[in-house]
């Protein structure tokens, strides 16, 4: 039915045409939907979504990580990553054990299945990042990496002051309880 | 709960310690959770969640686009936006109303309360616009700028070059039927 929406066509038109100047924070966030896209499209054609993908990169560096370590590196809520772990063990890629010390901890193994991906699929990201790079100055990537590690720290830091002033599990029951109304 | 995971301070920790001269396109997408996460946390404090974040933003723009063509701005699937839509209808955001002249699509229109939340919501992206770029000189915001848009521009031209060897409906094609398979 539809292809992953939107075209990267449709994003470069906002920048171009419609809204030139628009914050850098959603600059940097449309960057990644067309850099992700472009992984996506080229993971499908070796039957790989882009979520296994994601938790695929994280075991390869550091396989047995708990699940919910894995949860934490991927972005994403348990509940999603145990979905996609339950796929991915069917389709062979790992393997999810119990904890011999705490039987509520599982950790996650990648099989010899999954670990020979890395060969299939890392080339696919290295190509996508040079095409993304073509025709782009070493000093601006420079200056663009110190600036990208500069946000995160900031905004590290602003994340640090606010769970001081307020825990953010409160403002994230608020908005549960809100969908609960609704 | 679980609150959304990761905290910045994992984001951080990846590229301080871990693996700090992985890919740019991979800094590209971490700068972006990090960004999303602290406007995701201001929004919950207003009962918002981003993906209606992301919908309301098209919009104040644009209102009365299709559902298709929202789906199509927002970068995502056509169900989720449907979802969402009838969500953000309960919560007296939006009306839904068929066309006139075909009945097979779906217009979007803001009611006063949806107009009314840009007033509230706008301030707070500004807010982690203005955070993010903390300390962070005018030159290298026009770099990474220039840099961004470059990557979208690759990656436009890199999926018109692809389409026309291969349309990636077929490679999606592949992807689900693996799927069913599994």
């Amino acid at each position: 039915m539809t292809r992953p929406a939107p075209s990267t066509q449709t994003i470069l038109k906002h920048w171009r045409e419609a809204v030139p100047n628009d914050r850098l924070a959603h600059l940097v966030k449309d960057a990644t939907r067309a850099l992700v896209r472009a992984l996506q499209m080229r993971l499908a054609e070796h039957a790989v979504s882009f979520g296994h993908w994601t938790f695929l990169r994280i075991l390869w560096e550091g396989d047995g990580l708990t699940q919910r370590a894995l949860s934490e590196q991927a972005g994403v809520m348990e509940p999603t990553t145990f979905s996609a772990l339950k796929a991915m063990q069917r389709l062979g890629y790992v393997t999810r054990r119990k904890s011999d010390t705490d039987r509520k901890k599982v950790h996650i193994y990648l099989t010899p299945k999954g670990r020979a991906l890395r060969d299939t699929l890392v080339p696919l990201a290295e190509e996508v990042n040079a095409i993304a790079l073509r025709g782009v100055k070493a000093a601006d990537v420079a200056a663009t990496r110190a600036l990208l590690l500069a946000v995160i720290e900031n905004m590290a830091k602003d994340e640090a002051a606010r769970d001081m002033r307020m825990p953010s599990t409160r403002a994230l029951a608020g908005l549960r309880a809100r969908k609960r109304k609704a």
